[in-house]
């Protein structure tokens, strides 16, 4: 039976998932859920997530949400189909994956989220982006991105010679944030913006960003 | 040659490695870490943590940070000894250890950082606490408790009938919560409340509790 993910093609947390089910080529059976009639939070969903969230993974009897949780299962799973995106054969190499994992969700993920909120969902909800947050968060991620550009001025992924989920999970939200004013976060830091180059032009994730029109008209 | 541990007994995130090294009976030396004399932002510290922060592990020549993904390490390295914290050989029960600590990382550590932080760190930092962003944290917290307590009704720890690090997860915040009128937040639910008795009492952190006197005199 194949793997069913609820979810939206222009969210970033849908698409972290699809990307890596993508990179590990494993089929899977696309279920859109509509937020705009709040699908999410009515029963049959909340059932599968009870925080009322997309993604959802289902695997047989199996329901997975929180979209880092899923990738992590999806690449144990099917550890041997694929991008390897674990680096499991190597006990320090798997290490380095869960150590930028948790970089990516404690440090990046906190400074970047306001900036794609702020400049993105702000004005479909009717109000006014917040400078002053914005202001702040990229100053934040500012700094987590030196220590990315001192770390890829030495390896050529996050983790180590290897791409793995560590760089997977920042694709989404670095997409939608190279579409406002402070892409130059990543354009002005060589090492940064030769690993989103590489990291972006990945076919899994081309063929996932067609979806992403988040914003657009 | 033992494994190091960089931190301060008082540090959330440090006690929350320890305790994982308690329950795997897994020997390690202390090497405290000076945060008043900044020696966390010295260059031998980011040598070992580029982000500046408490806790390191050493484990030979391997380095790593962030508390979630040295546990996790832990755990993986040392599966056979001690407390069985990951469930891995039924992949079912080990996917559920792997969403429930993304709940704990997302959800519920979102909701009570800003509680901790204004009752505890704004007060010695000379700030009055922000009733409002207390009040705020508190009203996503109750949330998130409220599907906690729905969970914890039908099974006895977050990823099912074991304790793993899902649960241990949650340990540091909630010990200091208890210290402040926002237990009543545990205290009003009821499996809450049963979970937490039991977590808490586990001989590996009552050994950890002892040195957490964050706000005492
Ligand atoms: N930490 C969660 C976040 C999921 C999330 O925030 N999903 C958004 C869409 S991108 C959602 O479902 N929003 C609907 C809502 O908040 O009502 C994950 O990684 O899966
Ligand atoms: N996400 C990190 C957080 C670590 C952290 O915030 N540590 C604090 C102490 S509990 C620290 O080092 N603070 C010193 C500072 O911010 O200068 C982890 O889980 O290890």
């Amino acid at each position: 039976m194949a793997l069913k993910l609820y979810g939206l093609p222009m969210s970033s947390y849908t698409t972290r998932v699809m990307t890596c089910l993508h990179e590990k080529a494993v089929d899977f059976e696309f279920v859109p859920v509509n937020l705009f009639t709040c699908e999410h939070k009515e029963p049959p969903f909340l059932a599968k997530n009870p925080f009322g969230l997309i993604p959802v993974l289902e695997d047989g009897d199996l329901t997975l949400f929180e979209s880092r949780a899923i990738n992590s299962y999806v690449a144990h799973k099917y550890k041997d189909s694929g991008t390897d995106l674990l680096r499991l054969s190597d006990i320090k190499e798997a290490a380095a994956v869960g150590v930028w994992m948790e970089v990516e969700s404690q440090q990046f993920n906190p400074a970047i989220t306001p900036i794609i909120y702020e400049f993105f969902v702000a004005p479909i909800s009717g109000k006014t982006p917040d400078q002053a947050i914005i202001d702040a968060s990229a100053e934040k991620l500012g700094k987590v991105l030196d220590i990315y550009e001192a770390r890829l001025s030495s390896t050529k992924y996050l983790a180590g010679d290897s791409y793995t989920l560590a760089d997977l999970h920042h694709l989404p939200y670095t997409f939608y944030l190279m579409k406002t004013p402070w892409a130059s976060l990543i354009e002005s830091r060589p090492h940064v913006k030769a690993w989103w180059e590489d990291i972006s032009s990945r076919p899994a994730f081309k063929k996932v960003a067609e979806g992403m029109k988040f914003g657009e008209e």
